[in-house]
């Protein structure tokens, strides 16, 4: 298995560790990548991590995932309520899938607890912080094994 | 750190493996006690796992929660979606908690997705088959140790 | 076909023929058993007819049904609106299962309306008194003969 | 007991048989006829059986048994779920009535959880298939013979 | 002013006097027919009285009032709750229109409170009984002289 | 009966003839109140004609109605859609009441559609212009003398 | 392929080029009868074209092409967006259908949005008037030929 | 009058005292027993006291009340807004019944703002502490001496 | 302690004992008036006891307790579910406030159950008749004693 | 131009600097008036400045205003967003408007996000504190020179 | 008519031909560009046909359409359900337009029923599969000769 | 204060003075810079003026005003009904933020009525055309004096 996981990151995470810290923690974006990589390189994979505040990048980064990752993982931010287009690439994709999220978001507004992310996603890890970002590396290599039976 | 993480677990479940495997896999609860175990014992944390069909025996299980654990992981089962007094059972007990669903719980019924026991969770994990148990024990080792600071 | 048909009332119905007789009736919940019993002696088949107002003792008796029932019949009572629980229970039951209500519960409060139970019942008898629990019987006994076609 | 028992039928409902076998099953609606007669004569009672493809047809029909029958069966295939109408004569009318439906159609598309009908009727039978006609015809016989007291 | 005024009547109204007196009076319909005549004769007009029971038939007839009419008074009767097709009959109808309900519609079943036919109607009454088809004839006969000004 | 009919006005009718002529029209209040007491007059019957544009003055009315008053008009204008006061003062009176409305409220802004008043209101009469005030009064007349029957 | 496309228009269609011209354009339903003709021809096709007022005769016309159509393209009119009958009958029908409106139905009021036909059409023109029902027939030719793969 | 006077206790209140005390107090509820006991006591009534975290034992200790009891209060805590079983027992039991809660519930998350329970008590008292329950002894006082009449 | 405790009430309340006395009793509001001042009398406290049907009236009357009271107890009738108004004066005012309404405005019409009044009040009672303002004044005397501390 | 602005402030305004000072800030409506008519002075425009907890007078005022006033500036208070009463008043006016809050509605409870009469103003200025009373005159200013054009 | 006919794609389409061919079909944008290419030089129309990811890319190009183009046919993919801001673009510009969509989006999730785009799009034609886009070309052709009339 | 107020301007403003002149006016955004500029001249401060249709270009933007503003006053079109990416964004931002809207957004279509950004501005101003980015101006100078305070 040589090709890396994608860890996409949505708008706003690259404020990680100054935006809000009472909800999101104080480490930086670059925390979590170098704790995402270290994990995964305890498991014998690689990490492609990449953060983008527009949502056609993101887009465009799933799609590239489709054919050059062997698994995904994705924080959509904001754009886990709002964007179809997210869920389209996601759908059009059949790599193994793990949507984070750093805080609970089922105990903020409303208009947060949807998420068009999860119709497309495996499994959901929310509110574990940095720390979720391991435990979906952790998920993500039973599923690149075994991908399609966990129920 | 010696008292035990409580793993409650609702109604149900413990026809795992034999019922729709097709959304909750063919491990039985018995399997997914012993990984909880094995991975608790790992992080030198015991475990005290139960099953009870009845939400009032459940309330009764996390109030003793709040004086002889240390953690709790719980996975409601169909109370999930319906108990508010599960709800203030949780809100009543400071230990750490983790709320852990077998399937993708947003890929299903439209009423299994909300969710009370969000509301006083400290983190969600879901869709990760038995192996959500294993993460929400490795979530919790983190918030035992440093309990509020996760964002 | 040795195994009995499962006939389970839900909650407050131990007061039958006392509690609002405009609504539910004059005749006892032993009365129903009698009537039950006769009906379903006479087409061959034996009952095991039991009521408990706990949500968790239902669960615990459908699930025995599993194996040791060849039918199921259920009047849920309140549960039906509001039970998760009995519907998780049902979907992982595959005997033959009618769904059974003695008033009409279409013509009463809105809350009464939808019912969980019939997400996983073949079919549905309300408005019928105790007759219907014997329609239920003659019902079942035809699902159990040839238990899957019945459009 | 002179007057016949009225039988309605819907709209589509002489197509049973051939449309959606997987929901309606494969008897012809000339089949539950004969059913349904069988059944009435078995107990004493004579049927009178119609299909119409017409709303209003089916409204001259049940103002028609007011006087002319002496209970009522009405499956009203689509128009269950948006006539007022049918609603307005089954108010009118005050011979005993019976809901029968084919498919559970609690299971079935959301518009189809609503029906009209049932706010009028004294009892439904539903997803028992063409064996609910008949079901239907003891429930009435019992409604014939003491009509207001079963709740 | 030659042409007639059309009073159209919907479905069950052909009942008039024998269904539900208490909600709908005891005078029949066509005691109604004689008081709108008498109404109408006095003031210089004359009426066309009809019933269907058939929402096509009712179209044909708004249809026929477009060249035949001098005005319209419609009781729609249930059709006044669910049907488009009256509505746009009578969007494509310039004659003046008053819409007459018997019953105060706005205390009764929540889905009464709701008519299509108050959306293409100049007027409406309702609530006044068989008295209401002469207001009706009344309010005609101003719009009749001078039809656009009344606000 | 030498009781007079009141006929309360609500806010901003007073501005009648001015406001938004092309909803409501060209005539005065005084121009209503002229055509209402002449139409009453020829039936025998004496008008009480008020407006304001303060919700409590007009529930001190319709309660001073419940002792002097035969019958009531009443156009709440805004507090229609607002006022449960006016309901219950109109519920605590037991003279007939008749509604009116000057426009068709129901072709207007969806917050127009909704009546507290109608609860109340023995009938009503929209979209007639200064018209509808006449037809009230023929109305209450015929209530005035055989108050409870009109269905 | 000797069979006609059967054309099936519903209530009011009849009234087209006269009726609310700025909306449905000044072309008649002959007009649209010719167009749709000349049309077919030009692809090998024959026509048969129909209007109806009546619910009921749409269904019967449905019916009837499921063995004596090709193909079925339906402008239902107001029944577009109350006729669970007419979505019942097209759903027991195999023959390729594509649904038209004169209009766009999405810029008009809110009840027009939502259409029972489109559940069951292969595909959907609206708002190129007269001229959708040639694209029809050429998206019908299509499927006519290779029916089930368009996505 | 010998009969006492039932004060039921719902899920967790037996944390009463230590259980969010921003929002429920610092007594416990032995306190509130007592406090309880001696009003009913000053009023000539006795009082049992009980609380259960099990709805089914709710159920059975409001059936029990039907024949052993003069008067009922009832805090059902967080089943207040679920249970349809507690509301079924309580419209079965004719002794008069009042509803106590410790805060004031109108004031906290919405889905706290709905009570099953307020549809079959007689009276509602919320917001006053462990003063309720005493205040609930002396309106229960009053409905034991002249049961029906309070408006 | 010597500032009175002002009870205020709103709209229609000066009809109590003749208004619909099935649902709010047949004392008048000058015997609550003495049932309230006596039972303050008997804890030391006293009343200034008031009603009006306009809504400003009531707003200037909670302005004026803000400074002239020592608690406040109000039923505001109608404006309970319709009034901001009088809400935003409640919130400016910090002397305890106890909510009381007559009837158990949870068992009738659904646009009863909402009360903006309850954001503000400290507690609530309903349903107790004449007898809650009693219950209202012994709740004020605690709080006036020690006014946060009740949960 | 000679005739003034007339600024008109709803229920509870009268309590500026001493209610909620963190919601509404520590100036009083008297310095607001000051800063008001300072601006305007610098302008060239007069200012009628009142405060009225009453809904009936604020009607009365703008009413007034349709003839005395050049411009109009409303800060409604809670009737914003419950009075219909205003919108018809401001609906009848054709000076140009503006509505003001000192708050950012829009972050507070859900129902003050809702305004009747932003359906009436030219302009809305919220959260800026008594500053947006200048803003707003500013903005009247170029309204009274070239009233219609500002899209 | 020398301009081209703008062909405007939204997210994900670019990847037509792999995602999801049971929905999407098997052609690839590619094959879509030259029927469409191929359709519009049979009528003298020349095509610019473009995708994009990005929803402001597509804003960009919507509005470049409003000189270069001389019609516009738009599939905005996921956009079309959530994109206020291509609705926009689009009632900016005055060129004909089609709306096109491959599928049936009114069989999908329900998130899919709705679109910003038919807002303001002449028409809309869906479930044509690729054949849909030469449909469009169609309509736009007649559009562009007499652009205002099609009802 | 050296630091420049940022002003951004969401998709389509810039086609302002030609897009739908009768809701946005005629000038162009160009002149809404110059006058801008000139305001924040007048008032001692700057102003960095920024157009994109990209929801993306935006959020970097804003994130880019958290170092580099003193102020920031935002109009963001369309994306201010979407957009959870730019409330995010602004939620990060510690600059005081003025809202701003040519249109009153309240009398267009309801999707118009809700905004993210106004959970995030300190201040709205709506419906004043380009003057609101003047008055925002000055609205920010005082905020950015003091502050927090304006209530």
């Amino acid at each position: 298995m040589t090709k890396p996981i994608y860890v996409l990151n949505g708008p706003n995470l690259n404020l990680l560790g100054t935006r809000e810290p009472d909800v999101y923690g104080r480490e930086t974006l670059d925390d979590v990548r170098q704790r995402t990589e270290k994990k995964a390189s305890a498991l014998g994979l690689s990490v492609e991590f990449r953060q983008s505040n527009r949502e056609g990048e993101l887009v465009d980064w799933i799609q590239e995932a489709r054919s050059h990752a062997s698994g995904l993982i994705i924080n959509a931010g904001a754009y886990t309520h709002t964007s179809v287009a997210l869920l389209d690439a996601l759908l059009a994709t059949d790599v193994p899938t793990m949507e984070v999220h750093l805080s609970n978001i089922f105990t903020r507004e409303a208009f947060r607890h949807h998420s068009y992310v999860s119709q497309a996603a495996d499994g959901v890890i929310c509110g574990c912080g940095p720390r979720g970002y391991e435990l979906a590396v952790e998920a993500l290599a039973d599923l690149i094994d075994r991908p399609a039976e966990a129920g």
